[in-house]
């Protein structure tokens, strides 16, 4: 294959990225040659800055650029109830649709004995401390949202038992299940 | 929106990416948080020099490290040939077919009269003068693979007029169109 080593190099790193198979790394390459190249350099240091110019919130553990971060700092939350959610990506899912108030807390993934995810790999821990802290209020409501998967679930049931364990007090509720908000009943699975 | 610059920078910048909506955005950025730096820095690099590191072939227009590039350079491919194409990612659909030997010429664009692209803004009177040159032996034939739309069309027919009037005395050809090689004739359109 005669193709010059920049094109290569950033084809293959297209190729690594989640859904993008070789033709479409080839395709944004190719459309990336006629893009100006300021704009190609604000994408590289978007990319540099990535991770250098974000911290984890040591509170709720959300990739933010200040610690505490700008929802956990925020005196206009709601800060009796926890949210608790696998990825941080999925705290916008809940800003966008805008209904909820309170504060939040990433675990970064979920248990999954397969890839030799535990407990202790995830940030379990910090959510017991959260519930059980006391300064000023108690933490009346915890939220779990895990992904509705056999990891996601099996994170949940792990976590409302280790908080029971712990003497947690507050409520502990899931996300509703069932019908799609919207959906047609004649297309529902039987 | 509470959510990090360094984060909204990344997602704006895939999202000017053809094919790349808000959400795909969003996911892939979320996803490069879980990538080493190292792969982050590569990938920026490669973004740097994408343009930086590239020229054009002097005689064919394709894209490459080296002027002229290295098909041009190769002296085992058949020079009586001319494969004109309209973009430079059009190389490796040939070159992986791996049945050509002759070589390309890249139009980088095809004549479209709505978006103010004439002939004058494609390397059309580079592809005039490749093939009037005698410097050694003449250009045999002239295989004109513009896309099959009516951009393509157009140009292939105002280049086809052209070569005559420059009176170019080799084949002028055009790829063979119908079924598609391989089909079940029972889905053929009507």
């Amino acid at each position: 294959m005669k193709i010059a080593k920049p094109l290569s190099d950033l084809i293959e790193s297209f190729q690594k990225l989640p859904g993008i198979g070789p033709k479409t790394a080839e395709r944004l390459t190719f459309y990336l040659l006629r893009v100006p190249q300021s704009d190609l350099e604000f994408f590289a240091q978007s990319l540099t800055n990535l991770k250098k110019m974000t911290v984890l919130c040591s509170a709720c553990k959300n990739v933010s650029e200040e610690n505490p971060c700008p929802i956990c700092k925020d005196s206009k939350r709601d800060t009796d109830k926890i949210l608790v959610l696998e990825e941080p990506f999925d705290i916008l899912v809940f800003e966008k649709m805008g209904k909820y108030n309170g504060l939040y807390h990433i675990l970064h993934g979920s248990i999954n004995p397969l890839e030799n995810i535990g407990p202790d790999e995830l940030y379990i821990n910090d959510l017991i401390s959260r519930a059980k802290a006391t300064n000023g209020h108690a933490v009346k409501e915890i939220i779990i949202a895990t992904n509705p998967t056999m990891e996601g679930e099996a994170t949940a049931m792990y976590i409302t038992r280790i908080l029971k364990d712990h003497h947690f007090h507050g409520k502990i509720t899931r996300l509703g299940m069932g019908i799609p908000t919207g959906a047609d009943l004649g297309y529902a699975d039987d």
